[in-house]
């Protein structure tokens, strides 16, 4: 592996961990048993590097949904399977990592955060629009409507003031918001499949 | 009527046609043809005549939805009935009603806000546990988390930032997330009563 992609993937990994702002330049440094300087060499700035670390991340996210979601037996069972993946994820991401990137590096994360809702966007309405196709999912669903509606459904389920995580079991939670979510705008057909899903 | 009741009724239709802050004590005494002492001899300040708005708005909504709930063919076909006259009621009055509320009489607007989310929540919690035992509500569902998801999906279906009124129709946002919303929470029994509601 090359030394920058190597810089990247440890710098993820300590940032989900641990935060943004906790993890110097020098923690990476020391970490990676190069000198700070090698990483000055590669990276313009800490936004530079957390610019790449969000791209990576991207990037191999896309790669696994497309995976999950094309390859399922059907587009129901792919998609559930992608929900409960995402959810997963974002649960064993420091809340600091949010919390700074908001804070700490706006301007990387409305301009990353934009390039990432659009795809999502975008995933989701081909998924629908296969969904009706395949009579998984009713013909009348808006899916523009539906596709922005899944976004809210997502940042309510992640959401720990609405749900805190210490009375709320997560498969429960998924249970209600996602499975229901689904449900919602499936056909007889798509029911049949989520109802022998296994969760 | 009473004139305290008529000053209250005559306020609580001009805060909410005009928000709050355009209307003082002098609109509305010249309005109802008595002068500003009778309207402070009744209500100490413009906060106490607000309060006394929302507990007048709060007791007849609650009259209606109870009607509405308790009194249709069934649990869904009221519960529908219940979703389009809350976001009909919400879509009528002037935004700038909340907006007041919230930056001007913020104490009132918690008070009140709070009492209000509570008694919604124990109105759904009830109604779900009614549908459920009727047999049109899935058994397993959880009614605490399923009770404050339609409180967001409430918020949502509200919200103009998330669905600009002049790109999205009401009916349109109606149809795609109330309907599928009590569909994913539905037995084959209930999801029979929503596809022969007529909307």
């Amino acid at each position: 592996m090359e030394i920058k992609e190597r810089i990247i993937i440890e710098s993820l990994k300590l940032f989900m961990r641990y935060g943004i702002r906790s993890i110097t330049m020098d923690t990476i440094a020391d970490k990676l048993g190069v000198s700070k300087r090698t990483i000055y060499e590669l990276f313009k700035d800490k936004d530079s590097l957390l610019v790449h670390c969000l791209i990576s991340k991207m990037k191999e996210e896309e790669k696994i949904t497309d995976e999950l979601l094309w390859k399922s037996a059907n587009i129901i069972d792919g998609f559930l399977s992608h929900i409960r993946r995402s959810v997963n994820i974002i649960k064993s991401i420091n809340p600091l990592f949010f919390h700074d990137i908001k804070k700490y590096h706006s301007a990387v994360f409305q301009y990353k955060g934009k390039e990432r809702d659009e795809k999502s966007y975008k995933m989701t309405v081909k998924m629908l629009q296969q969904g009706k196709q395949e009579g998984y999912f009713r013909e009348h669903i808006n899916v523009d409507i539906i596709a922005i509606l899944i976004k809210e459904q997502f940042e309510i389920l992640g959401n720990d003031e609405i749900f805190p995580p210490d009375k709320y079991a997560k498969s429960e939670l998924f249970e209600n918001i996602a499975i229901n979510f689904i449900r919602g705008i499936s056909t007889s057909k798509g029911i049949a499949i989520i109802d022998h899903y296994k969760f």
